[in-house]
């Protein structure tokens, strides 16, 4: 028997009519490419999608079409976020660090129809543009109108498309399980693989984002996503945002640590999401020329182990508290997150700092696991680790275009490749990436573990470390360190004396695999590139 | 084109499966009938609601079916919250305040199959059993194993047929549109009428009341469902404390003034939610006898209009932050709400008060409109009246049983009969109930806003304002009082007076018409029965 309630579809039409109606006074501040701030309501940018959609179906863009934006945090590509999946097409937000042979891959293999891309990354794309689909229709999001003149062939400006645009047709029916988003993971391993979004699993997390024990996005934020809308939704900020109300800062292209800072000051920023070496960055800046940064109420963490001196450091020196959000492009990504005094401790509390590194327990809505090597499930001990595995509504079942995928095993469970125990409380603490542990004579050895533990060492600015084969080990650590101060960086005995203090002499690095380097590679998401390091290992 | 996302089925036995394993040690207290308190966990109330579904099977329960209750708020009452949805049959409460004849015609109505009663409630039972259907069979919850002698015929001891149930049947697949419960409107107008909510509708709200800006129950939450679980899923909040892990704590029968305000006190208690009539005991009794209820962060208040008096004493005299939420049995209920300093106002702001006396922006899910009476929509002015609309993925889309309704017209909109503004903001503000509008000379008068002047009155402890037929102005407002001292009352000369600073000269009750009366009738759900008072005048 079925219940008498109302089949309402979770679907992006009615974010879009709740922020056009009810928070239509709410602002959307962007940085424009030449600094200055753009400053739109949620009430105009609805209007402004309005005349998106009829310009996009003009231009022949139909449901389950593929729609790409190369573009950085802005108020335009706000308006495609809308636009695109509100038509039934689907939004495919294509990464900007990537190099140009993955970015015509990913372009190629979504089949994108359109691609809207921001002026100053036309040089990025051009770079790529070669290996593009020659039917591929080009729209530039420019300030000063002169998007057609960029450079690419048979490109539209956006302005002047929007100015000329018909109203849209009546409204596309929508269906929740429809496509509406399409996010290529990065591809440390392998090909970029999409993850195809649906309504409804975007409005569902989007619900996620604002329960108080998730991200806990609130009317009364002003939310400032670093996170790029091009990499999972900026971690659902956007949608999440507009749902509630919350008001909009978008930083555009300057993610500088002063430009950051200055914006978090500027606008009062409540709310502000990115990765770790951002908030070091900011933090950096914020040691250089102070600024008053009171109004931050939580400062997300996420795409990658949150270091437990960063949190030590923003929390004493700025009082500011984070949160430590673990999510995966699979998983849309917020899986689970840990907030400042969530236990009941003190922010500054030693033992409430050491679970902010972890991402506690799932989110409401997500189910976790950890199996070990055979699949079968381990205990929930806070001792055993095993492969973490999630499944509910907003992780994916398989990725675009590929039929089967071993990370997504018949069992219904996601398997997301990170070693985690799990505690008795259900909560999750990752000890490594599976393909980043360290195997030396048969035993395991945390990368994370040992790059948390070089971080507390006041010489310390960044650390990473990696495998090197040993023929004696199997394999050995090695530890990538940039010094605070490259004038007098630390001697490396010091830095293996400090982390004998926590760790068994077995795990430790010898002297000589301790490497003193200007800076640590990175992904185009901002992750430590380990496939590069060791590459480099190899390469001498 | 479908997204690839797991396609989780939004149904309860997730949330009991999170509650079971994240938070198995997180406590559920209730309150006994012999007033001591009994301690359980989530986790021990998992591994007996498995034996509760061993039970219901053997007993002939199968999917579809309806499992009636009859209980107050307590663990046994909580198990049957899940064991009778994850069976895939659905879960009845029965409003224990009804009279006899409306019992017996809501459990033959409901066709329900089996009937779980609170010992203490047999003999309410009782005087409507010879017009309950032959076949129901009967459980009796008790807290010493003797409900079976409770003179209900064929009764079963819930306690003594759990100890022999078998293990329940392999898990029963549930499809997010099943029914999972079935809660009849307390019909102060004509029959009663079954609202089937669904297993989408009820995950669905509950994860609405973990976000911050509709009820906002979090992990750290312990929770006090004041308002009844046989009332609208005690407006979803055992659902909710499950899903998010927060502690529970079940009042049983014990709903006076002294009680309550000491089991808030005993068990710290963060969030608690009733009507305003309880929020008024409890206050009367802190008056009397002092106690430490700073542990309180929310008191909600709904079911009526929240008397803006009782927003301002609970915020000056124990700086208790008050939220209104507003709803209905047909909206699961949470439908808006309105927190101490949603607004940026400062919570003993006398404008931030004023505005918790309304409902304010619809819960993040859900949309409003009002409509005229020939059914066009109105506008968003703050001046405006008309009926209230909401639609929503937790509205009822009709009653149970009845194939068509007034109340759900074919525009999708559920008609709530609420008379409402809404300002340009989205925020609103309930004029009146439609029926207890007074229509005087052509021109509306609002009771409730007469009801909430009057209560301002230092002398006033509950006022009720209906309408009496006036051969010159067609109705007339007739205010009846219960004075808070009744060796004092206060002369009706001076209510008349105190209330025509706020209203213009028409509006006012003639001194004649101020009734001092020893008490106001209510609702078996504690709203001011204003038929019985229509009655009354009508009688004389």
């Amino acid at each position: 028997m079925h219940g008498r309630m109302m089949e309402q579809p979770l679907t992006l039409d009615a974010i879009l009519r709740r922020a056009r109606t009810v928070f239509g006074d709410r602002e959307v501040v962007s940085r424009r490419a030449d600094g200055a701030l753009h400053r739109t309501t949620y009430g105009q940018l609805a209007a402004r999608v309005d005349r998106l959609m009829g310009a996009l179906q003009a231009l022949g863009v139909r449901p389950g079409d593929r729609v790409a934006t190369f573009a950085w945090n802005g108020h335009r590509h706000l308006e495609l976020y809308f636009a695109v999946p509100c038509l039934g097409a689907v939004l495919h937000t294509v990464n900007v660090r990537l190099a140009p042979e993955q970015i015509a891959y990913i372009v190629q293999h979504a089949g994108d129809a359109v691609l809207c891309v921001d002026r100053a990354l036309v040089p990025a794309l051009l770079a790529a543009a070669p290996r593009l689909p020659a039917g591929l229709r080009y729209v530039v999001l420019d300030d000063d109108g002169r998007g057609a003149d960029a450079g690419l062939p048979g490109a539209l400006d956006y302005e002047a498309w929007l100015a000329q645009a018909p109203p849209p047709a009546a409204a596309v029916p929508l269906d929740e399980h429809q496509a509406a988003g399409l996010c290529y993971t990065s591809g440390t391993t392998g090909e970029p693989k999409g993850v195809l979004y649906s309504h409804r699993s975007t409005v569902l997390h989007a619900f996620g984002c604002g329960m108080v024990d998730s991200l806990g996005v609130a009317q009364r934020d002003t939310v400032l996503p670093v996170v790029p809308m091009f990499h999972v939704n900026a971690w659902g900020l956007p949608y999440a945002a507009a749902l509630v109300g919350a008001r909009l800062v978008l930083p555009g292209a300057h993610l500088g640590g002063d430009a950051l800072a200055g914006l978090i000051e500027a606008e009062r920023v409540t709310f502000a999401a990115g990765v770790p070496t951002v908030w070091n960055l900011v933090l950096q800046s914020l040691r250089r020329h102070p600024r008053d940064v009171s109004s931050l109420r939580r400062l997300v963490f996420g795409g990658a182990p949150t270091p437990r001196a960063l949190v030590e450091q923003w929390q004493h020196e700025f009082g500011v508290p984070v949160t430590h959000a673990w999510g995966m492009t699979e998983t849309s990504p917020v899986g689970a997150c840990t907030h400042a005094g969530s236990t009941g401790l003190a922010p500054d509390d030693p033992a409430d700092i050491t679970l902010r590194g972890r991402p506690g327990r799932p989110v409401p809505g997500l189910e976790a696991r950890i199996v070990g090597d055979d699949g079968r499930e381990l205990p929930w001990d806070g001792q055993t680790a095993g492969e973490l595995c999630v499944r509910g509504p907003w992780v994916a079942s398989g990725y675009f275009g590929h039929a089967t995928h071993e990370a997504f095993p018949a069992d219904g469970w996601f398997r997301t490749g990170d070693v985690a125990t799990i505690d008795p409380g259900g909560a999750i603490a990752i000890t490594d990436r599976k393909k980043d542990l360290i195997k030396s004579r048969g035993e395991w050895i945390s990368s994370t573990a040992l790059e948390n533990a070089a971080l507390l060492h006041p010489g310390v600015l960044e650390a990473a470390v990696v495998a090197r084969p040993d023929p004696l080990r199997d394999e050995a650590p090695v530890l990538f360190v940039v010094p605070r101060d490259a004038a007098a960086p630390p001697p490396p005995a010091d830095l293996v004396a400090h982390l004998a203090a926590s760790f068994p002499r077995w795990q430790l690095p010898r002297r000589e695999d301790v490497r003193l380097v200007d800076a640590i590679p990175k992904t185009s998401v901002g992750k430590i590139d380990k496939k590069l390091l060791r590459r480099r290992l190899r390469d001498g």
